[in-house]
């Protein structure tokens, strides 16, 4: 086969390929031991005389009713593939499908190894991990004969009420930024759009495109009325390190940006993105939501031409791109803007080595049916990081001969350690532990007593007071309690869908759901955590042994509730399958290297509030004088002190945009009697004239381990991204002086270093 | 004396033009009765060689400690005026000085006529009163000696968490720039910044310009990071309707607009209002604003360079507008550019009749003892159309031989009719009413029976629950309630402020002000009516009487809780000191003609949220299914029915670009038995190609009397600034089609009649 480009391909075949109509479950079924494709495949293949893409062949979950019982085995997944590429080239024009499937925290299939969620990668802050993270999921997912991988990234968590703020690496951009740009090199094996994606990674498509997080209220899907210098300082950062890695797509998020849905939105998906970054590669847009433009274009024609005009190359489920040809022959949109957006979809086929070949079945390797050691080891670090120590007044470590009680919703539920998009667990799950379960194989089970106390959600009145031996729910906790030497108390939230769960037309969960507190349409307007579960902690501490409080959740929560109950405090954002073992280690070692990846507000009423925000002269509120309960950042860490060299370090703008970098230096000593593993952010406030400036930002973050009674050097180089200006949407060089510095000043202390971007004269404008 | 340009002028003089330092209230003083200028005066215009203008000269409130007692006397403020202006023009350059004083509702000087704040004309919705109440607002502070007045009425109430919710016209922007058009014309006499200001009126400096309502969490002067659309949409269209009624003056905002302050701003304060709109005058800085640039330029002589190239022209008592020379050496800015200010400052002297005539001494006609009767009923009026009837169950009217039980912390609460920015009343103070105090003149002292039950703030623990004589307040309450036939339980918030409170450096509340909930710095995280105020109506329910809310408050709050309590239920802005026989009247007539002028949120979770924002795809939250508890516009009204007259109506964009309007006809029919007074809104969702529409916007309200049993029909005229796209921030003709309707739908109704913008050829692009 030659290569192909769109002028060479009938008009049918060209709508084809931009359209990604099917939902994978239902083209391909396992029936008696072997896949079949079924009529809807075939019908599809008819109608465009091929596939361009194919979404979710292996996705097993609620939404797609696809559980162990029913769906492709996972040793089994290329041959499930390898029929509808079959199908597709035999009775197409020849052209291959590409296969893509959901992995925001590893493949969404059954068998796929489940990482800690993005937020959960943000408290580990390790860009290293996260690179080698994503190259085992990729592995993973290719050696099934997965092409492409959706992934979460782009979004930052700018309101702890969305539901998805699990998704987010953090509330801060430059985080994001390190974690999503090593995300896609670890997934693709790219640091550039040039690079061919080999048989070993993926193509990754990064999503959302943009200011998803930015939606009003924390109301999923809502409009993100920002300006420019907003989406570029806060949304637009992430987006730009995935195409620095070579991010093979962008998906186009649902919302509007200042009254532009996204996926219509010419500014963003060609000015920005293609124009101004000088990326190449495909815009896929976010489920129906090409459908969901019929506010904004009268009929479903204008509403195709409208996000192909736009930029987007390849719906997602959408009726609307269906309609390409009337809107052609109606004049909405011209011929050579499809084919753009057929050269897109067929550069990703070439680029994953799909056209000038024969294509190919999939690398018959499969998976194995456990995973390998190493793949193991790497989860269960990247666990053992997503826990946050936030407080200990000396409880930590629990002693190794400890009789703990195990109490709280959350102590013995795998479900709300493993956040949305998650594939059922395997029937046998010998790697999964909760805290319940890892603590007793740690210390005996007969050294743990347990009892849940209440549920996640709801008034105090609706929690189920009574057991099934007739004990009241906070009576157990008091007996657990008082059988014990410590009470661990494990709060939080859950994503668990069910499979009786009702979803919308997206998958995002639309029915009652009604202990389910996070995951995509699961927005909370309280993030406080509810009565019931404040009560179980307040049993414990009833109860006057030391109390250990844990909230495993997928959102920033206030804490104010709970902080006086206890005597240390976890937070871990939802640390996947192994998240009981990782958290039962901090317990056993009272060490812990994660950070918070977002502020955890002080009051459900003062959100939106974040680490860096502008300098503003508000007073907070009347009725609420602390807007920020724990910043981004927050980590107890005794013995460690990290101290910025002094000293200007000076860059000129001209070398800045030419790629040089500042350097800073921060000592960083552990005065502690054991090796440290820690991270060190570096902070700054950046100072143009005529820009009020936020107070605080993270210029980066590196990780470094330090051993007893020394200091380690650890380097920060600062280019265009972290010191240019943001606010055209592509950093450009402008003078300034950043103020800069380590530790937990959330503003900029007297004295601090600074780092200069001088002009031409070599002066920044806070010295003309 | 002759016209006066700025380069005919000292360098120092100029400098002292465009300065605004002192406290009027610390430059002149009321001794052994008469006035005498201080040193701090003497100084001043020695420093420069004159004053540009003088802040407060008649301010009276506790910020300023003048009072009764120690103030100007309101008959004798001309010979204070008179003082100063002969000390300014004698020893200074000869050019009289500017009079500046508040007067957001109303001359904020002892004797001032105080109006019902912004937000309670906005209930009233007409801005044919409000044009009246403007002209007497003025008549009486130009009588006095005033020059200019710093007016509210530019700000989009989109979050009422913020304190200065009350000074908004409504969160609607078309509602507001229909109000604050109207103020201005009354006020200045003017319908075009070419008009002079004749002795009658004032010049008005609107504030504030712009996006104030935008801050983030609705903390007072916090970043406002939206986009131009929203911007212009929301934000500038107030600005616009003043500055088509030629309105002298914009006081520049304290937050910064996507980044850059708006005393910063040259895009905002020279682009758009300059040179886009056309507009002539001047601009003048927020109190202190200009210093509060010091996080955005390295010293004063900066940010004084920064905010003058912006376009601001006069500053308000900042240090660093007195660097300005500093400026020039250091080159920072352009003598050029200061002569533009002085001569924006001078320009406004002329238009006000000071230059080009020997600087007269005010109009010596003073002010009498007590209001006019025309005064009187004018804001008798006014008050009367800010009570919103929000439902009646059938229990008003109230008989007219009831006994009454007026209970609940604003039950005799005049200060808490009043709002911020108000002139201590009168020590005799015939006019003022409070709603017991009404309600006995009308029904008999004995008749009515009063209790508090609860203070207005803080949780149930810290109420009063001991009257002196030892009967707990609940209990008089529940006392009350069994003495009586019918319990009014008046609830609500107070901007009041006390001569004892710690105040910010430009007079916003700065220390505890234990039992303030509203105004300027009183920004609240929780805007629901509190569990003792609840308390209060719960108590009268369980009286078993039928039980009236009266909500007088200068923010929405969220009334779910208050709702199942009672059996009707008044909204009422803070109305005045005549507020309680307003109140009273409906109480006993059972019929109000005011809307909500803003959206009363369901929940403390759920905001912002208003009645206009886009389509959105969220299911609001998982734990609040409901957004908006009662929407803009709403009114309990049985009887009144409106039709829009069906076809579409259709206008040309380049008509409308030029002064066209589409005519739209509503049929506003009274089934009821007597002739109603109703606002009639017009709703309409404008779907333009590629842009998601608002749910709905208001395009217009138009007030009528309809007598019983007939039909009358009210007209609407639409032009650019309701058909336009304000997403430049200046109104252009591009086709839309926009569905129109009134009645209660938050929601464009199925065959809504439509108006039509055409394109050349006759079509909109919903139609192409």
């Amino acid at each position: 086969m030659t290569p192909v480009a769109a002028s060479a391909l009938p008009l049918r075949t060209r709508v084809g390929q931009v359209n990604q109509r099917l939902k994978g479950w239902e083209a391909v079924r396992w029936v008696d031991g072997a896949p079949r494709v079924t009529d809807v495949l075939r019908a599809e293949v008819d109608r465009w005389g091929g596939l361009g893409a194919l979404y979710g062949v292996l996705r097993a979950d609620p939404w797609s009713a696809v559980r162990w019982e029913n769906g492709v085995p996972p040793e089994r997944s290329a041959e499930a593939y390898a029929a509808v590429q079959e199908h597709v080239t035999r009775y197409g024009d020849g052209l291959p499908v590409l296969f893509v499937e959901e992995a925001p925290h590893g493949l969404m299939a059954l068998g796929g190894t489940t990482l800690p969620v993005n937020l959960a990668l943000g408290a580990g802050m390790d860009a290293a991990l996260t690179e080698e993270l994503g190259a085992l999921v990729a592995a993973e997912a290719r050696a099934r004969g997965t092409h492409v991988a959706l992934v979460s990234g782009l979004d930052v968590l700018r309101d702890p009420r969305w539901g998805r703020a699990e998704e987010c690496f953090s509330e801060d951009p430059a985080l994001a930024a390190a974690l999503v740009g090593a995300t896609v090199r670890g997934m693709q094996g790219t640091t550039s759009c040039d690079d061919p994606i080999d048989g070993d990674h993926v193509a990754v498509v990064a999503k959302h495109l943009a200011g998803q997080g930015a939606g009003i209220g924390g109301r999923n899907g809502s409009g993100a009325p920002i300006g420019r210098r907003e989406l570029g300082e806060l949304h637009l950062r992430p987006a730009f390190a995935a195409a620095r890695a070579g991010v093979s797509g962008y998906m186009a998020a649902y919302n509007d940006v200042d009254g532009v849905p996204c996926s219509a939105n010419e500014e963003l998906l060609t000015g920005t993105i293609r124009e101004s970054w000088g990326w190449r590669g495909l815009v896929m847009a976010d489920g129906t939501a090409i459908d969901r433009l019929r506010d904004s274009a009268p009929d479903p024609a204008s509403a195709a031409a409208l996000a192909l005009q736009a930029g987007v190359d390849l719906s997602l489920w959408d009726e609307a791109f269906t309609h390409l040809e009337e809107a052609l022959d109606r004049g909405l949109v011209s011929e050579a803007v499809l084919d753009r957006a057929v050269d897109r979809v067929l550069g990703l086929k070439r680029r994953l080595g799909l056209l000038g070949e024969a294509p190919s079945a999939p690398a018959a390797h499969g998976t194995q049916d456990a995973p390998s050691r190493d793949v193991v080891a790497l989860v269960e670090r990247a666990a053992r990081q997503s826990v946050v120590l936030v407080r200990d007044d000396g409880v930590l470590p629990l002693p190794g001969d400890a009789t703990v009680a195990v109490v709280g919703p959350n102590a013995d539920d795998l479900d709300a350690q493993l956040g949305d998009y998650t594939p059922p667990r395997p029937p046998a799950d010998p790697g999964s532990s909760t805290v319940r379960s890892a603590l007793a194989a740690r210390l005996g089970a007969e050294r743990v007593h347990h009892a849940p106390g209440s549920r996640l959600r709801g008034p105090l009145a609706e929690q189920p007071d009574e057991q099934p031996d007739g004990t009241g729910a906070l009576d157990a906790v008091r007996e657990a309690c008082a059988a014990s030497d410590v009470a661990v108390v494990v709060l939080g939230g859950t994503s668990r869908r069910s499979y009786d769960d009702e979803f919308a037309d997206n998958g995002a969960v639309a029915g009652p759901a009604p202990d389910t507190t996070n995951g995509e349409g699961v927005d909370l307007s309280s993030v406080a955590l509810p009565p019931a579960q404040l009560d179980v902690a307040r049993t414990a501490r009833a109860s006057g042994r030391p109390v250990v409080g844990v909230v495993v959740d997928g959102r920033p929560r206030v804490l104010s509730g709970l902080l006086p109950l206890v005597d240390a405090l976890l937070v871990v954002p939802f640390p996947g399958p192994g998240g009981g073992a990782a958290i039962a280690d901090v317990l056993l070692t009272g060490s812990a290297s994660g950070r918070l990846p977002a502020t955890f507000p002080a009051a459900d009423g003062v959100v939106p509030v974040a680490h860096d925000e502008r300098m503003e002269t508000a007073r907070a509120y009347a009725d609420n004088p602390v807007l920020r309960g724990l910043p981004l950042g927050t980590a107890h860490s005794p013995g460690i002190t990290t101290v910025v060299r002094p000293g200007p370090a000076t860059v000129g703008a001209a070398g800045l945009a030419e790629g040089e970098a500042a350097v800073v230096t921060v000592d960083v000593t552990n005065d502690g009697p054991t090796a440290a593993a820690v991270s060190v952010p570096l902070y700054g406030r950046r100072h143009e004239r005529g820009v009020r400036p936020r107070r605080r930002t993270l210029l980066g973050v590196r990780r470094a381990t330090v051993g007893p009674g020394t200091t380690t050097a650890v380097t920060f180089r600062l280019g265009l991204d972290e010191l240019g200006s943001w606010a055209s949407g592509t950093p450009t060089a402008v003078p300034v002086t950043v103020g800069v510095w380590c530790g937990p000043d959330t503003d900029e202390p007297a004295g601090a270093t600074t780092v200069r971007v001088t002009d031409q004269e070599g002066a920044t404008p806070w010295e003309r």
